[in-house]
């Protein structure tokens, strides 16, 4: 069982859009799409399944389900969407999983969305600014398949960087991928810190407010405003005890995190 | 060499149930099917060979056998069930195996089953409750693929669990992929305590317990009854004792053990 | 490239016999074979090649090669054999190889014996019993497919062992493999100090006698008694030196040998 | 996705010569390589991916790209060439990758360049000779397919290693995989020390002397000289530096490098 798709709903887009936010770093790309949901809610059309899940069957009340990622279809104004959601990607732990199972994923993958008329990849994600989060209001840095596409979301407000870097996993490789099949593409990454396992609202609600602009989505953003806040609030607190301690002690020993393990938190 | 059935016997069942119990938490599970085996005495049909079960030959007596799981068929007051049972499954300790290994196995093994007439599965296993499980009589909790199932193993007295969880292993993909074809299933899990790596029959016994109420099974109790009440007699003990020095020190420390090891203690 | 068997000289064999040592404890089965192979210059037929192989090629006079297994093939007193020798087996540290692994290369081989008229298989290999080698003649313990060719060993001299245990790596598969198709077959395993990583001379010694008393091999044993004799006096001096001391800190923190690594040595 | 060659211009040689270096042992191989592209301006020809590389995207100026290898093609002085560059080959910590993956990307790219007329193969990797190369101008190890072209290299100055060893990874798989399929080759090794992990100039200098004393290329070297006597110096500074301390603590404790990590410093 390599990865299936098992279509509940055919469908076929013209120049579709595709919105991806599984498990990462700061959990910033699962929030901000598992939000869409739950404000637009799309149709479900499909159930993603692979052998590079966990061999584990999710329970809930009782109730026995296959580990699985969902994918779902929206016509808003005019624009065609999919919706790649869900707990799971291939684990980064290369001693747990391997290079191959995540191209092997995110190959099906496109190959598929190919296949239904996407035309455009945009994957959300997170990305680690370690200490500076406590002081900074997240930017929502961006990496896209051409300049076109870059200056598109650096014309609403993504920053550019400059830096080399590698993007990995799922968010990554779908982008990536896509470019070799000239699929436009970009991964939007908001900028957070690695220990919030339980999710980074904050920095999930300026990617929320990129997607806003570029496509009229009409969100209530008062639940993410409000957890964001929290969030905020508490840095604040942090920041001021972190001042009145000055402890200079090590403060980067980040409780390892599995990301499987996690998934269901 | 992925995993092979090799028939001996061709059946074909009527609605079918299987029966599976293979080593995972406490032996519950396989000590229960073994059990099972051994006062119904069903007809053995099929060996099961994997590439994924340890690259070893197992001697006994001087005699040289591959590792191998079996099946067996069994027709009881005109319900017909099929019987999976020995002394291996695919490792979870994914430092040494793979997520793939196991859905391959177990994927091969419901088109399998699928194709002989099996439409119910049930798995059974241990779910570990830690320490509580010295001062309890088990349970034996229910997780099933719909509603009607679950339903059935409550009126029968097992145990619903509204929270959230992950079954590993074979015990939970059998029936989390059997649903994806359509088969009901269930998995019955007995409390029991991780660190009794050498089986815990009074939790079998429950699960033994749940079947008879169903099937109607005669089984002769008397072997395992004494075997729990072992066990009881030595939890009390420790109980005993516990409460006299009120040692306060670590208790968790389990002794780590790889699946594969105590295959055939 | 999973395994591959490159012919060199095409061959038939009337109910022949398989003769395997590859690398293992105490390269016990290493050593015997590769005694045969220069007192008997069988004919070289095939070389092996596998991806389970160590991915480096062996240099030597600044010659590149492979890393490879090789067949032999000899017409001695009417009976007809193979043999399978070389430096390297898929490695048994499955935290960098796989299970998957030994069942390809073994089932390989085993299906490419069948198809050349191979009837039996012999695995020669090493059985750790720790310090009693120290003071011990080795034994040599046989394991078969069935109770004909067991007694056959156990009149020549081979030992019987009733306990239960496993065969690891390709001495245990090809012979478990070929009972699965019809080919009957034994291990020979001499006893040995799984310390001697750079061989135990005196266990293999014991094998070679009893493939002489077998097949009536005509082989110069002056090099091997030679070798044994170092062994043996080594032993003796050991154990002198521990009764003197009598020092009773821990005497089998082995040195952790990665299989591959001693390939060469 | 297995090793994927995308031809983005066809080519056909005439008795082919192709010049690998990919990172390896002190980037040896891969600095003498990317300074034949920057001098000699080969054309590039194609691109190559494969599911062994890290599951990852490159970002550079924003700019997303899969992770690749490049191909160039060079016709110089009648002489047709083809260079294999890039920043990635399959991993050999083992923990992480496997033996399937090298043997897999070395297979596919050696079948595509006897395809085209490849009929030798070069690779330039650096061999680990320690402390030694502190106080060495270091030299050029050969090991090659046959003793024609060993006497080849030697006559321009490589040096013969008559002990036996293994050449890992790619550098040595190219020309034993390549041997298999009667195409002639050779690994030329830069002496160095696997401690410098940022790469070793003079060692490369070495390789790319003794290449253009064979194909006659003209190099402007002034770049590579300077940037060799700036290592020189800087272990002409540690040796005083050591003699003076005599410092006598373990000097091997490399850090350890993980290898894909290191590709974009």
């Amino acid at each position: 069982m390599p990865t299936k798709i098992l279509l509940t709903k055919k469908v076929s887009l013209n120049k579709g859009v595709l919105l991806v936010g599984l498990p990462g770093i700061g959990l910033v790309g699962k929030i901000a799409v598992d939000y869409l949901l739950k404000e637009l809610s799309p149709l479900k059309i499909a159930e993603v399944y692979s052998d590079s899940f966990p061999p584990s069957v999710h329970t809930k009340g009782s109730r026995v389900n296959l580990i699985k990622n969902e994918l779902f279809y929206l016509n808003y104004k005019k624009q065609e969407f999919i919706f790649l959601a869900g707990p799971v990607q291939p684990t980064l732990d290369f001693k747990v999983g391997s290079s191959h199972e995540h191209y092997e994923f995110s190959e099906t993958l496109v190959n598929f969305f190919k296949s239904i008329g996407v035309s455009e990849i945009i994957t959300l994600a997170g990305i680690n600014i370690g200490e500076k989060r406590l002081n900074t209001k997240p930017g929502v840095i961006v990496a896209g398949t051409d300049d076109v596409i870059i200056k598109k979301w650096k014309d609403l407000g993504a920053k550019i960087d400059k830096k080399e870097g590698l993007i990995s996993g799922v968010a990554g490789l779908l982008v990536g991928l896509g470019k070799l099949h000239n699929m436009s593409g970009a991964c939007l990454m908001g900028e957070t810190n690695a220990q919030l396992i339980y999710g980074d609202q904050g920095s999930s609600k300026r990617i929320l407010e990129l997607l806003k602009k570029r496509f009229g989505f009409k969100l209530n953003m008062k639940k993410i405003d409000k957890e964001a806040n929290d969030i905020e609030k508490a840095f604040n607190e942090l920041n001021q005890q972190l001042e009145a301690i000055e402890d200079e002690g090590p403060k980067d020993n980040l409780p390892y995190v599995r990301w499987w393990m996690n998934l269901f938190i």
